[in-house]
């Protein structure tokens, strides 16, 4: 390159500068007015408390859930939004009742643990046994035919450590959690316990949802802490048959009844297209649902009335839709893809990831060929909001989308996920520790005027 | 200064580098043979799981105590130490019994809580009682008064995080923890409560030592997980009146018989000058007591193994102690002072700050000013073994010492403390999750290399 190549370089490198100084980005513009007026408020975090400390854990079937609902729709209806409406669904009804696991052998000892939800409980007296130790299904399906009838498997399958790179291990870790029990039933084992899904444990049981199959017999389910799985894994390993003796009253009662609740902000120009905006009202019955999904449910409340507040009407209709029954069967997303999946939906989002710093978005397509090039378009237009952000919230994914939302797949609705910083999410997911105390008030103002630009402009000019 | 001057420079820096690598470093050659014993071996890994994982916990006063002090003696013995013994000693009993803290209004729900050791009970029925939340003693004080008259106090006192800079904020806020029963009887309250002492929770409340006052009224005092803290801080500030039922069974039985567990490694020149390496073999009565003092425990009994392997007989005695009674009521170290304490010991050095990696030690002495010279001399020492060590564990302070082996300090014994990384110490410390797999095995020999280097040197030459 000569000398006055690299001066025309340098021409160019001005030019582009001072261009992109002065051309107008009106995406970046709104997104600026959306953060100045969410981070002056304390609204969100305000209503965190209320939710999680005035009502709490809110299962499905639990009059707090329905607390909760009446709690949701007066908020939206105070707030001033439009179409505010309970929408009926049936939830399933899972209650855990006392339960508890101790070490009878080598020598008494109470175990932390919880029943995970949908399990069969124990007869009254228990079912005593040993713990045949396995790390996955391999190690199960390599033992003697018989090895564990009669027996209590325990799946010790550690999850690794978030990292930048690979993220968490949650995906891969929960499998035992979901189909434990029918492989350990499969096996014959009269019970089955799974080393809790979490990476970081201070003695913290996680519950969560876990599945049986047709034909197989339903063996109690429980999630122990990390440090008591660690120790029967060594007791077992240094040739101790460690007994143990687990006590469940869990139960399944008939459905009962509960509610998606809706609000929107209708569109100036296309009303009857639709943008969703989904969180979870429920939660597990531990803890208090903070960062699952309470943070999501106030961040899409608190999205929609920020755009109110600003007069920002876009052309197509914001529907906020806090669903019922996420954790434990789906009931809210499915009924709801029942009932309003024929509208047209232009884009639905969800936030099920904490109440975390924002990082992005993630899109999902029913055409694989069609999502790999949506991701660079869905990260131009982070790029084109963060200069009015300023978040640096700028990652683009593909496989976007989210449980409650994840039925109007079948409906070709692009689906989107709401992307944190996630790296400390799963030390208190499904736990009694996810309380309101580990979530950062400027964290979910952030979260929410990511999640009203993001509402705004894809109700506006279509998603990207 | 010319050409020629920096020449010299030159020159003089060589030949310090030429002669640094060419000078023999008797220390540092001990410490790597002392570093390579101790890292080809697992007994120190190996000997804490037979602690934790066979023995458990073993709080004052219980079977699980003599177990330990029995399998102490057994393993010191095993491993062909001389002068194995038990020396007795009376030890307080205290016993937590049933025990449990519930939110009363404005909803009910359980708290997360550990009483605190030394309290006295409650009546079967429990104390109930409007909660008046404080920060510290200051904000007690200012208080109108009767505020808290026939109310719970509850200190709700956050321990900071820790930092390289700052350390541990252990110190200050384990204030409320000892003598809250006392600030809140005096004003009047029928009984307190303080935000666990750590700065990382996940609904994980932590135990600990309390006192009362003679002519104070004894109150129940129990620690709540600090997201049961700041829970009952949020409904108090906005303006709910949180009330709680605090159930205690806990009581003080009389004296029970313990026993301090001796070994040592003889001098072969002053065999009854004595270096004293300590630990404690009581825990508080949840989780195992791994890192608190379970580590410091095998590290001690490891670094005394490793010399004789390594036939590193010093010219001074190495005493090996494992004290009893650390947690609630120090009788194992004042009956040592009181049964030992004219011997003669150059030094005495505790570990009792987990089976983290090494970071140094500090040193305490009768005089200020002599400590303060000291500290220097012992960076220098540090700095001559780490070449052979190779931990980077170089950090020299003051104020060192330990509770064991602070009775000692009367009878003007040089004292010395353990360091270690100790960032996490506090997340575990008094808890349910103090448990073995917290340990890093290698961390645990690295710290029996370094306590055998340092006990050989302090008794081959004195401490520096």
């Amino acid at each position: 390159m000569t000398r006055r190549g690299l001066g025309l370089v340098a021409v160019t490198l001005g030019l582009a500068t001072a261009a992109g100084a002065e051309a107008p980005n009106p995406l970046a513009e709104v997104a600026r007015r959306v953060r100045s007026e969410a981070l002056s408020r304390t609204a969100a975090f305000d209503r965190l408390v209320e939710l999680c400390d005035g009502i709490g854990h809110r299962l499905s079937g639990s009059k707090a859930l329905e607390a909760a609902v009446a709690w949701a729709q007066v908020r939206l209806t105070s707030d001033g939004h439009e179409n505010v409406r309970l929408d009926p669904v049936q939830v399933p009804h899972w209650q855990r009742g006392a339960e508890s696991a101790e070490l009878v052998s080598p020598r008494p000892m109470a175990l932390a643990m919880l029943g995970l939800g949908g399990s069969v409980g124990t007869p009254p007296e228990g079912v005593t046994a040993e713990v045949v130790v396995v790390s996955d299904d391999t190690a199960l399906a390599a033992l003697a035919p018989d090895a564990v009838k009669g027996k209590i498997v325990l799946f010790d399958h550690a999850m690794p450590a978030w990292t930048p790179e690979r993220g968490t291990g949650y995906g891969t870790a929960v499998k035992y959690r979901v189909v434990g029990a029918v492989l350990a039933a499969k096996a014959g084992a009269v019970a089955s316990l799974i080393r809790s899904v979490t990476a970081h444990s201070l003695r913290t049981p996680h519950t969560g949802m876990m599945r049986y199959e047709d034909g197989v017999p339903k063996i109690p389910h429980a999630a122990l802490a990390v440090e008591d799985a660690a120790l029967l894994a060594r007791l077992a390993k240094s040739g101790h048959k460690p007994v143990v003796r687990l006590r469940m009253e869990a139960r399944t009662l008939e459905p009962a009844p509960s509610h998606n609740v809706l609000a929107e902000l209708v569109g100036r120009d296309l009303p009857r297209e639709i943008v969703l905006l989904g969180a979870h009202l429920d939660s597990w019955d531990v803890g208090q649902g903070a960062h699952d999904d309470g943070a999501g449910v106030v961040m899409a409340m608190e999205a929609l009335t920020v755009l109110r507040r600003l007069g920002l009407r876009p052309r197509r209709t914001v529907r906020v839709v806090l669903f019922t029954n996420e954790e434990n069967g789906l009931a809210g997303g499915k009924a709801y893809a029942s009932m309003h999946g024929t509208e047209l939906h232009v884009a639905a989002i969800e936030t099920d990831s904490g109440g975390f710093a924002p990082r992005g978005l993630a899109v999902g397509l029913p055409d694989a060929a069609a999502e790999r090039t949506a991701v660079p378009r869905l990260g131009a237009w982070l790029r084109a909001v963060d200069p009015g952000l300023g978040f640096g919230a700028v990652e683009a994914r593909g496989d976007g989308g989210g449980a409650d939302i994840s039925p109007l797949a079948k409906n070709g609705v692009p689906l989107f996920a709401y992307l944190v910083e996630e790296s400390r999410y799963f030390d208190v997911h499904h736990t009694a520790a996810d309380t309101v105390d580990k979530v950062d008030p400027t964290d979910l103002a952030r979260g929410a005027a990511f999640l009203a630009t993001v509402a705004w402009s894809f109700a506006e000019s279509g998603p990207p």
